[in-house]
């Protein structure tokens, strides 16, 4: 009896191995690997491929035109064709850096079978591995202690329904029996709650200055800005329907408007320090804009602020109340001297000029602000930069 | 300036759209396209390629050769190209079932480029889509109340690490002030923390049933059990790692050992009842002997216990003091005539005999269960359903 179910042991353990593989074609190929001086080596087995290319945030970018201008684009490497393996080694060690990729085989785009680390932007799912050191060991998970992340249904009266948000709650948390700050974070056109957890790596990010000594142990409120939907896509009962970068009611009012609930909920629910002086607003593009908004509709409830390649429109024309007397509201923002007010933008960001007739603006009128450049544009690799500056300086 | 400021809102979005696709590959093409009569389209671009299978769980299967015998794998069927575009319609409607599937390009695995809804298991990625109806609107999102689910680091002592689980919370657990029972729900090998939350649906069913009366309101937890790990991959500091499905220190006690580490957690930071008849464990395969191992190591412990598809190695003789004294353990635990005792399985299963065999000697020894048994063999489509099953029966 005990050869038969040591036989059992190994047979269940081989066979599930084996039915896995011949089902779903797990694959023996290393992709990406990352060597010991950071060069990378991309693999795929294609034997009846033409031609395989990477394209990725780590190659010289292209330029690609469009109705808007130019803009930069990723580039394309070529792999190279061995016994049915395809492969390609960067020439050059990466500098420390969250990258994305996928593979295009004859033209087709496809994802990496060989890693299962997927991030999805809007419609798009691409690869992703980390090169670490310097400011990207901030984005890997290290053996510090960790913060929780929950899924968290609230009831939003003002929108007339419930809504999905992310909620970080830093380690230790539970046992404490404090009262933290709070730090709202906000997404972009296209993106939706998971949008900074996932892309933003904001848990990593939260959980590696706080365990540096860097932040101060804080709760990060993680909203969905499109306030026609209850939650992410596939996340409510319209069921599994292509994300969309354009939804109605995006940038006209109604989720400022609704803001409110969100930190009613959260003081009601958490263990917060219910005062402006512990409460952060920050957000990238659409959800700098929204930054903007509420925290000059609402000057007493944010005493930092945080606008990441803010999507500034200040003439904006709507019905909302949110957007009238912007100039008023803006001088009594300012009268009661926020903690921080930070504008951050990438140089070649197509906001870039709007950004910078804001703070002129906000120059001309003496209103104090913290201002953070780098290269680049309209991208994640920027945003988790802003939020890696930007947390340290809270509370 | 309002026509500037306009311009370049609809520029911003225009933008941002054509960017994504130029960047990243977004597609037009619908994939997959559930018709009203719920037949399915499959689509794919890719105008070089010279043969396009989809394989997925609706197709009949196919008998694969292993060392161990022949098993089901799934079946295949060919695309037919016009201009570019590869689609394939079934040829009946598909029953109401959560359904895996992937393209196969001359020879190629990838995954569905229009389908953003992908589910990792172990170490392949494939898309998924729903047909509603009869059970599987149970798999759904539906306009019902919402529970939470937080990714929760605990401490396990005996473990000697933090380690991380998935714990849902029903809706109404933040308002109701109430304490709910908790049923303890455990993956199988290559599973992780994760397993039961996405390739389950455990979620959305709890959700469902509990609107639907079904189910009484409870905390559902799902744990870790590979020991030697502090949670899925990907989230520790081992980095982006290739999971595995053969993992050290998985069904030789650690793991069963350490349980009470959670439940103590558990009853300290979630409003719970505190005793053996609000308390339930099951598992899938290993986490169906972990599950049996465990109960029957703790007596006191759970009221309802679940064997789902489970590795029944009875006379598996390890040094662990867990799986000594076997028959004496299993006699106190049914002298104390736990509430269900529930075993569940494929009839195609490899692991079929042995749990008639088990099955048998609870029989002789006059041990009272339920037994539920199905079609089909080790696959997640029988573990979603004795979830539906086995939690309507609790508490």
């Amino acid at each position: 009896m005990k050869k038969l179910f040591l036989l059992a042991a190994f047979a269940l353990t081989a066979m599930l191995t084996q039915a896995q593989q011949a089902l779903w074609g797990g694959s023996q190929i290393v992709s990406p690997e990352v060597h010991d001086n950071n060069t990378v080596t991309f693999r795929l087995k294609a034997p009846k491929a033409v031609k395989v290319q990477v394209t990725g945030d780590f190659l010289p970018t292209q330029k690609i035109k469009t109705p808007f201008g130019e803009f930069d684009g990723p580039g394309y490497a070529d792999l190279v064709e061995k016994e049915g393996v395809w492969e390609w080694t960067t020439p050059e060690p990466l500098k420390p850096e969250l990258y994305s990729y996928t593979f295009l085989v004859d033209g087709l785009r496809i994802n990496d079978p060989s890693n299962v680390y997927m991030i999805r932007d809007v419609q798009s799912v691409t690869n992703v591995f980390i090169i670490g050191g310097e400011r990207a060991d901030l984005y890997k998970v290290n053996d510090v202690p960790h913060g929780n992340v929950a899924k968290v249904w609230y009831n939003s009266p003002t929108a007339g329904m419930k809504r999905r948000m992310t909620v970080y709650t830093p380690a230790g948390y539970e046992e404490s029996g404090k009262r933290y700050p709070v730090f709202y974070l906000l997404h972009g056109m296209g993106g939706d709650e998971n949008a900074w957890s996932e892309l933003g790596r904001a848990a990593q990010i939260l959980d590696n200055l706080i365990a540096q000594g860097k932040a101060k142990p804080m709760i990060l409120v993680m909203t969905n800005g499109n306030i026609s939907q209850e939650a992410a896509p596939g996340e409510t009962s319209n069921g599994f329907v292509a994300p969309s970068m354009q939804l109605p009611k995006t940038m006209e009012g109604s989720f400022e408007t609704a803001f409110p609930d969100v930190v009613k909920y959260i003081d009601s629910h958490y263990r917060t320090i219910r005062s402006k002086k512990a409460r952060a607003i920050a957000g990238l593009s659409m959800g700098g804009f929204h930054s903007l908004h509420i925290s000059k509709q609402y000057p007493d409830m944010f005493d930092y602020v945080g606008l990441f390649s803010a999507a500034i429109l200040p003439d904006q024309k709507m019905d909302s109340p949110i957007y009238q007397n912007f100039d008023a509201k803006l001088a009594t923002q300012f009268a009661k001297k926020p903690a921080l007010y930070y504008i951050a933008i990438g140089n070649t960001d197509f906001l870039y000029k709007a950004n910078c007739d804001y703070r002129k603006m906000l120059d001309e009128k003496g209103y104090k602000y913290e201002y953070f450049e780098t290269g680049e544009g309209h991208i994640w690799k920027n945003w988790r930069i802003y939020l890696t500056e930007f947390a340290p300086k809270l509370f």
